[in-house]
């Protein structure tokens, strides 16, 4: 008898699923729904270039049309598929994406009375509006509670849990007031398929709580009443309805309501695990374990890796998030990433390339590629810092800008191009090397998302640039495979290890570091942290009157 | 009764004549002459991007093309024109660009047994050979003759005389001991013209001698045997056969033979004046005067300012020439200069411009100055530096690269195209600070060249920056109208103080600093100079964690 799982991975555009039979990981179906609210889903207003919002609705309907969808996809793939095989559900979702609810656990937005209010919809993960609220909470914490940073990596964003909040409570009251609580999307979607909406019976991601709303059992679960009474008392009043516990996506949120199992053609009973962030779950999805980082690889990074935690780890300053069981259980999960890069390459092309390239970005891309594989590692003389949208880890600014040295009057697009490349790994490298100066040692990298799969001409600078052999998941759907392994794993009878071993595959494809290529980087690499350390740590003083030098220098050797 | 002159500019493809009336400062004639050698006129080896050469008989004909199609002209125009008028003859030249001569003072490529032989031929200005021999010569004199490099500015380059006359000996011996002596091309010209070809007889110019053959009087001319024996002795062999005097442009060369006279329709024993290189003459037909920089502002640029020769004057570190006579008797010539400012903008087009600007250069150019003359100064966010070329002045280092920081993922071409104008102004201002610190004080700049004529939101952002009211030379060709003003002093019966007041007039337009926009800049200049000096001085230590920021807070101040 077979047995199946599904996976559901709401992103920032649609949402996904994923169907994949347990014993032999094959994927059987796949479905996309695109979110039919507002701009590509994203509630925006024109005044206010900052503010992103959702509609939840759009989460109940395309749950339908996904799940559906894909057992109709099984069914054609394989005749003999019976629904009734599939053994659990799991969910992940962007994040931090809160919603405002009310004592049932209905979302306000879904509500008359609220209908048309952006601020009683989703605060979507990119909703930057909450910006002064961030800033006061960091402060406020490094005066009171530097713990409660040092878990985050030192700075409170405005895209996390309380900057919205609070931001709610500071432009309309009406909505704070109305909400009885506030639910992440990761922790709405598990809870609305078990029939446990009500917000003391949610049982709560440790993933979004650890990482984006300061919970840590070791100080009492949530930030403590006198800090956010000195943020604001409105926020010390809603603490008690928000939780107190939080659970890893091994543990059941709950089962499938006869309801829903009915709507989605499902059997009733079976097991929903409990929510967690989209890269969180795409990390399990990819094969995460100690030793081994996994690169989300798209417009920005996500990197995950983990420790067991019967390892003693201190907090790893300049790294987003340390969260015990937030991706694996037993594990610190351990959570980086780069603010753009996908992005960078994206901006390059729209803005700063010629048509002789080709007509279309994609031409231009492939035009620009072809011509850069052909360049040793620092033929180009160039130089590249890789933060046009400020440095997430290890720097933690968003106060930092781009910046591209060594043009002549002779220097390409692909050059530059090649550069943004390297200034991108070069960012991977720094952060690898803050997590092995803790004591977290990377062995391997896994990649996955759209950049490793398209780019090998860039999957060989990373590797070269890493000096690590670099796989890629073979899954398209790396986050839904995470959310479906949790599913069947949270239904008590698998283990996550051995579901991981079957159901993760890497494609045939490894880079290897080419080693002459990677001792010409590890000089150019100095150059790149010099540059890091001189415009990104305040008090270093520099000499920097070598580095276009050294840059000429190495650029001539390699022309030969 | 009307008295006219006539200036010669040979320029790097093509030269030019002009005919103007002394009393009115009208300018009667003017034509072009493209060399007809070579690509552009210039001579090139496929083998060594390096060599540039140029055939002396492209002078020759350009010289009766161009003198006797602006007498045509000047008749059209001017019926009663009488060609007898005309009482005197200019002519300027790019430089160092030496032409290797028999005892007769026949160039070497004109005689049957070095045909096609490109060491033997003229050696352009911009060839690059002889860096090597530039460099033994810098560090020679470093060590033991360091007043020679004080006054070229520290670093002796490989355009320049000795670097060149040393090469040909080390690459073409035979060329070398055949050639009975050596001539800048603005030398041979007026030697050709008033019948003093034999290279004893040749007045050489001061121009060109103070500036690049490191003469000086008060050493006793040419550098001394001994420094010459110590580079080669096959230098110090030819040192007695080049020169011991030489001399300002307002003394003549000579007066025109009955044999030119006759082939140009001009009459016989008009003077000719000393020769002297394009931007000195330039900055003269441009009116200056102490207190007044002329910018020649093309590809590159060439910076001229004087001073009277009565005022003491020490070296100025980082300015390229101080020669007593090179550009006004009675005045030092000073000469600084940016290696790079049309061609970053040029660069900038060419390669890093999408087509939606516009589908020629020139319509990109077009497009992008409407949209970033919108902009207000900061607002882009961006600070560059201009060194894609290098920097001459006041770095002296061919060693640097050009940097662009402050990007986004929303910076367009047209923002980076203003940081690259800025660019270029703020290193024309770290000029004239450096200038003013050694006590000469600049209150206007005028201004020459395409850029200065076509591009009104650049000439606003130097204002703004520089500080200072820009004017714009009112005549096409100030080179040549600087010679032919030579050309009449050198007839001894007029002033050149008087000539250029009458002669050198300026355009209607004067734009004048807009104090809000200087003191915007005041601040983006402070930042531009604390990486000037972060990236061009060895030994600097600078915090740059601020420079970033920095410009974040005035962009998000200027966008209100």
């Amino acid at each position: 008898m077979s047995r199946y799982a599904i996976g559901l991975d709401y992103g920032t555009n649609s949402c996904r699923s994923l169907l994949v039979d347990l014993d032999t990981g094959q994927e059987l179906g796949s479905v996309v729904f695109p979110y039919p609210s507002g701009k590509l889903g994203i509630l925006t207003d024109p005044s206010d270039p900052n503010v992103a919002r959702q509609n939840p609705q759009d989460y109940l309907d395309g749950m339908v049309a996904i799940i559906t969808g894909a057992l109709e996809q099984a069914r054609t793939s394989r005749p003999d598929f019976d629904a009734a095989d599939v053994i659990g559900l799991g969910v992940d979702t962007t994040g931090s994406t809160p919603i405002p609810v009310d004592a049932n656990g209905t979302p306000l937005a879904l509500k008359p009375e609220f209908s048309g209010n952006l601020n009683a919809y989703v605060w979507l993960w990119k909703d930057h509006t909450a910006s002064d609220e961030a800033a006061r909470i960091t402060a406020l914490a490094a005066e009171i509670r530097p713990q409660y940073l040092a878990r985050c990596g030192g700075i409170y964003s405005s895209e996390w849990w309380w900057s919205k909040l609070w931001r709610c409570r500071n432009v309309d009251e009406a909505v704070f007031n109305a909400a009885y609580s506030w639910v992440e999307h990761c922790d709405w979607i598990p809870a609305v398929l078990t029939g446990n909406e009500k917000p003391e019976s949610i049982r709560r991601s440790i993933c979004a709580a650890g990482h984006k709303a300061m919970f840590a059992n070791e100080w009492g679960g949530l930030p403590d009443t006198e800090f956010l009474d000195k943020l604001d008392p409105a926020l010390a009043g809603i603490r008690s309805r928000l939780y107190s516990s939080a659970w890893a996506s091994d543990t059941r949120a709950g089962n499938l309501t006869a309801e829903w199992a009915d709507k989605l053609g499902l059997k009733a009973g079976i097991p929903v695990a409990v929510g967690a962030f989209d890269a969180h779950m795409g990390a399990v999805g990819s094969g995460v374990e100690a030793g081994t980082l996994v690169k989300i690889l798209g417009t920005s990074t996500c990197d995950i890796t983990v420790l067991p935690n019967n390892v003693s780890l201190g907090d790893v300053p300049g790294v987003c998030g340390v969260v015990d069981g937030s991706v694996l259980p037993g594990h610190f999960g351990i959570e980086a990433g780069q603010s753009a890069v996908g992005d960078i390459f994206l901006w390059f092309v729209n803005h700063l390339v010629p048509d002789s390239y080709g007509a279309t970005v994609n031409e231009k891309f492939i035009e620009m590629e072809r011509r850069l594989a052909k360049l040793k590692p620092g033929e180009t003389g160039l130089l590249a810092l890789d933060w046009n949208n400020g440095n997430r880890t290890i720097l933690v600014d968003v106060r930092l800008t781009g910046l591209i040295l060594g043009q002549t009057l002779h220097t390409e697009a692909h050059e530059i191009y090649r550069a943004l490349i390297e200034a991108t790994a070069f960012g991977a490298l720094t952060i690898i090397n803050r997590m092995e100066e803790h004591g977290i040692h990377i062995d391997q990298v896994v990649n996955t998302g759209g950049l490793a799969v398209k780019n090998a001409t860039l999957m060989q600078i990373y590797a070269d640039i890493l000096g690590r052999p670099l796989k890629v998941a073979a899954s398209e759907q790396t986050c839904a495979l995470g959310a479906a392994l949790f599913g069947a794993v949270s239904g008590e009878t698998l283990e996550l290890g051995e579901l991981q071993n079957r159901c993760c595959r890497m494609r045939e494809v490894v880079y290897s570091p080419i080693p002459e290529n990677q001792q010409v980087y590890a000089e150019i690499y100095s150059l790149y942290k010099t540059m890091h350390d001189a415009f990104g740590l305040p008090g270093v003083k520099s000499d920097l009157s070598g580095v276009m030098k050294d840059l000429i220098a190495i650029r001539q050797r390699q022309r030969g």
